[in-house]
């Protein structure tokens, strides 16, 4: 069994090997740069870690890990034009770097290795992944309509955001375990198991982000603390906050999210304490720490020696603990 | 044997009855609508031509003919939005129905649709249809790559030009026919020979588009005469003129591509006039006759009855004989 971090290396080694075709260098050098910057290529690693339960020779696997993450990094490349993001993990956004057109291209270009990359698995296992992949891929899309969808709306509910988020983040993570479980010659039992592992954990994660962007230690997690609250961004905490206010607390809510003039450090705290009284933040927790525990439930029925399935609880554990 | 017609009829038909799975209706709306407006369906028909060669049962291979159809739409999708096209077959463009994040995300979506069609194809064809089909797809974006390059060049050289347009255009019809033969059980050879007919019938299609866009009829041409000219776009014509002039007559070309006031008409005129003083009209005439002809030397060789090869030869025919 390879620890979590030999793979994240094995990964980091792989993805600075790659080589794209080229001229036009153009259309090439964007991949190399969204590719560069970083991230926790947890997706991949996802993939390795689904196969590694029942095989040891991942040779074969890391080519279709990388592209995921490919496939992955494409999705973020265009989401950050569609949100006219400047910034991403602290650097110019490929938009920005070069411009518009520039992005969709090469992420358009991107999606393609991505299929490449995945399609160089054995032919054996060519026709279940790719269904997997489809099926998966065509999902982020639709949980970024939505997502798009819901910033002009002010009636989202709480089951369609959960919907979104699953969608749009956990059934990638969903998907990179069943592709390596596929690749490690899993049953389809235990493959679709480690489907529901990967899409509850998605959930979890998606959910305690958008609690840590409110509540977290900034230097903890990474990020600027209440970019969610700025921008009005529909997540479990605002929706639910909306859902259970009234009398003067939802006149108070309501009008920071309308206010189009306002002191950004003022109103992070002033929609905090709302949170606050609200008890969203309990709320927020307990939706984590059952999706949590539903996914060591699927974790748990995995058919293989608890041994193996050690760096996926820990992984599980480690997320579990990310400082609120 | 079927007829172009027939083909054209059940392509026709499935498109028509293509069901995207929805919600979110917003992702899958401006599919319907790229789809639903028309276009030769000449990729997908030759799809089918190249399986027709070799077996009746073109049943399975429809879908897969259809998925072409949909990559194709997909980058034209994209292409109007990088070139703020406002229009596309007579109607407004999606980015101009929607917006460019409609279009971003649907093209997308529609790209991953595309793979889901085209991976219909049966088991045994797969490796190799997506094989031939992910080279095909990178080469098109990397042609869009060198095409939008060469809007900020003077010095483009006709060797690049003809290297773009087989990429942006060329290579799809010759991977079509390519994807065709695979699963008509095609020799490799065959395969191979219908490649490259399909690609020098490309450059002989883009190079005679672009006369016509100069030289041709209206009424026959179907779009706008001119609009190549009025934006200096670097067509066979216009690099081959630029190599060409002289004296008095490159001061005139040049004049004519950097004055930014102009009357439409007059610029239309005077540049016409240049081009047949260069005598530019035949030269590319020659060139998209040795593409015809090379087209057709493929399309002998390839090894099937000579009857079962007509309806391609009527086609390139007719492609032939598109009025000048």
């Amino acid at each position: 069994m390879h620890s979590f971090t030999e793979l994240q290396e094995i990964i980091e080694k792989e993805i600075g090997g790659l080589e794209f075709s080229s001229p036009p260098e153009g259309l090439f050098e964007p991949m190399r740069y969204i590719l560069g910057i970083g991230g926790k290529r947890l997706r991949p690693i996802l993939v390795l870690l689904g196969a590694n339960l029942y095989k040891d020779d991942l040779s074969k696997v890391c080519l279709p890990a990388i592209g995921i993450e490919v496939f992955h990094n494409f999705t973020l490349l265009h989401d950050d034009v569609m949100d006219h993001a400047p910034m991403r993990r602290s650097k110019p956004t490929v938009h920005e770097k070069w411009n518009s057109n520039v992005a969709i291209l090469s992420g358009d270009a991107m999606s393609i290795k991505a299929y490449q990359y995945i399609g160089s698995c054995e032919d054996k296992y060519l026709r279940d992944v790719l269904t997997v992949f489809n099926q998966t891929a065509l999902e982020v899309c639709e949980g970024q309509q939505f997502d798009m969808e819901f910033e002009d709306r002010n009636n989202v509910e709480v089951d369609e955001y959960l919907n979104m988020i699953r969608l749009k983040t956990a059934v990638l993570l969903g998907g990179s375990l069943k592709m390596g479980a596929i690749m490690g010659d899993a049953s389809s039992k235990d493959s679709d198991l480690l489907y529901h592992f990967g899409v509850n954990l998605g959930m979890a994660f998606q959910l305690q982000d958008d609690l840590l962007d409110v509540f977290g230690d900034e230097a903890v997690f990474g990020k600027k603390i209440g970019g969610d609250i700025l921008s009005n961004k529909k997540t479990y905490l605002l929706i639910k906050a909306l859902e259970l206010a009234s009398g003067d607390l939802e006149k108070e809510l309501k009008s920071w999210i309308t206010t189009k003039e306002f002191d950004p450090e003022e109103k992070i705290k002033a929609v905090r304490d709302i949170y606050e009284k609200l008890n969203v933040q309990e709320l927020s927790q307990n939706r984590i720490d059952e999706y949590f525990s539903m996914c060591l439930e699927y974790l748990d029925k995995v058919d293989v020696l608890a041994e193996n399935k050690k760096e996926l609880y820990t992984l599980v554990k480690r997320l579990i603990n990310r400082a609120v």
